[in-house]
């Protein structure tokens, strides 16, 4: 049964050079004390990187800059660093400088290094990520200000995310409260991070694969599988983090094949690779 | 001159025997220490109840209970009682009552009164409102948490506003924060109060006239007068609290017809009454 297992994933795995992964839901699942890695997740990486798969942590946290990130990682554990992650802040960075803004960050304290020696004087665009206990009524009514007060409102969001999981329940994500400033000022936000393509191509270039030899890991439908499907990679959903069947159209709980995610299974990530 | 705008007004009323009147950006603006009346309001109420005209106040206050509402606008100097006033709160009681549904309750702590004896323990539903500054992260989440866990989430909104005016600046309104949950859940909230059909009807009702023989008059181009027209009601659009020039379809500088309220021209309603 072990054996036919493998082989079944092995034939799914087919012509695959490259792997990105996220972190959170997949690697492990965040909360006090800085979280606790899912089973197996930590040998899953290892393996990886002894298979001679290329790898990429493909991510939209935004509650911790990079550095920050790959500490709490390295502490539980894991084996990674700064140069393997693809995250939004820096991102965000790069388009801030190339268009001239200088933003409102509503984004959480442990991030604010990402924007280091940006202008936020006058601001003239509001840049949100997951700020977590800093979501308060009037750090979102200052960020409503901002974007009301302009011509041509920008808000760059941090991902779009709905919500995620940590060890003692799910916490609301970015996306409802960039929901609920769009909608105060009638505008569209601009996502940074996953599902927008552009960050998938991104973390591409920086791997060095072509999309249809990639296969993309997540615990998310839409920002994960649904993001890298969109660009032509493959995708998979775990059942790991914030994965739920009932609201999954993806799998069964006998794990029948995924709408979305074709013929791959979905399970937690040490019972892949 | 004045003597031709007080013919064009009275043209304009002609037919009509009930006022619908809002609060908040028509009559006051909210702000620290209360708020302050909008030059002239106060006088303009006394002259509409002196007129013979049919009056009542249709407010999304969601904020303060009724009590609290009319002692702050009786401190402010109108001539205004509990009884006069239509407001979502008592309206969701009777829904939340109707429906056997004990609510988790996101409103601030000024309206808590309006639900006192109602069973809050292992909620439901979600009744949110304008909480102001009790929209915390943590609360956020708390609602979240209690719909996501719902085989049929409930979330009854205590109206729909983008934003409104205090005499500090603008100020996020319920409406933003319905819709992060609303898109946190994948769910539609059922709003309570204006726009809602039910909610004006239930103001006619309680005034005693006809939708044909009714207008209503807000600062809400969505809200007030949209919902009011919806509902066959005659509705008009001040120049105070949140109205903005650019954002109105309705007006420009010089009062030009407004395309929801037709021959209205748009002013203060102290130069309209």
């Amino acid at each position: 049964m072990a054996a036919a297992v493998t082989a079944a994933w092995a034939q799914r795995l087919a012509g695959v050079r490259g792997l990105l992964l996220d972190v959170s839901g997949v690697l492990y699942d965040g909360g006090d004390g800085g979280g606790t890695p899912i089973p197996g997740s930590i040998e899953a990486v290892a393996r990886i990187k002894q298979s001679g798969l290329k790898l990429r942590f493909c991510t939209n946290e935004s509650q911790k800059s990079r550095d920050k990130f790959v500490g709490l990682l390295r502490r539980l554990g894991f084996d990674i660093s700064v140069n393997e992650i693809t995250s939004p802040a820096p991102a965000a960075r790069q388009i801030l400088k190339e268009r001239g803004l200088r933003p409102y960050l509503l984004v959480h304290d442990d991030v604010r290094s990402e924007f280091e020696g940006m202008d936020t004087s006058d601001p003239n665009c509001v840049v949100i990520g997951d700020a977590g206990d800093g979501f308060s009524y009037q750090s979102m009514n200052e960020a409503f200000r901002v974007l009301i007060n302009l011509e041509n409102p920008v808000l760059l969001s941090l991902g779009k995310g709905r919500y995620y999981k940590e060890t003692d329940g799910l916490m609301l994500d970015v996306g409802p409260y960039m929901r609920a400033l769009e909608y105060a000022c009638d505008i569209h936000a601009e996502v940074v991070g996953k599902p927008a393509p552009e960050f998938f191509r991104a973390a591409l270039k920086e791997m060095g694969t072509e999309a249809h030899e990639t296969l993309m890991i997540g615990d998310d439908i839409v920002g994960d599988v649904g993001g890298a499907r969109c660009c032509g990679m493959r995708a998979l959903q775990v059942r790991t983090g914030k994965f739920r069947c009932d609201l999954s159209p993806s799998t069964s709980a006998d794990c029948s094949p995924c709408i979305l995610c074709a013929s791959f299974p979905c399970t937690p990530i040490n019972q892949m690779l």
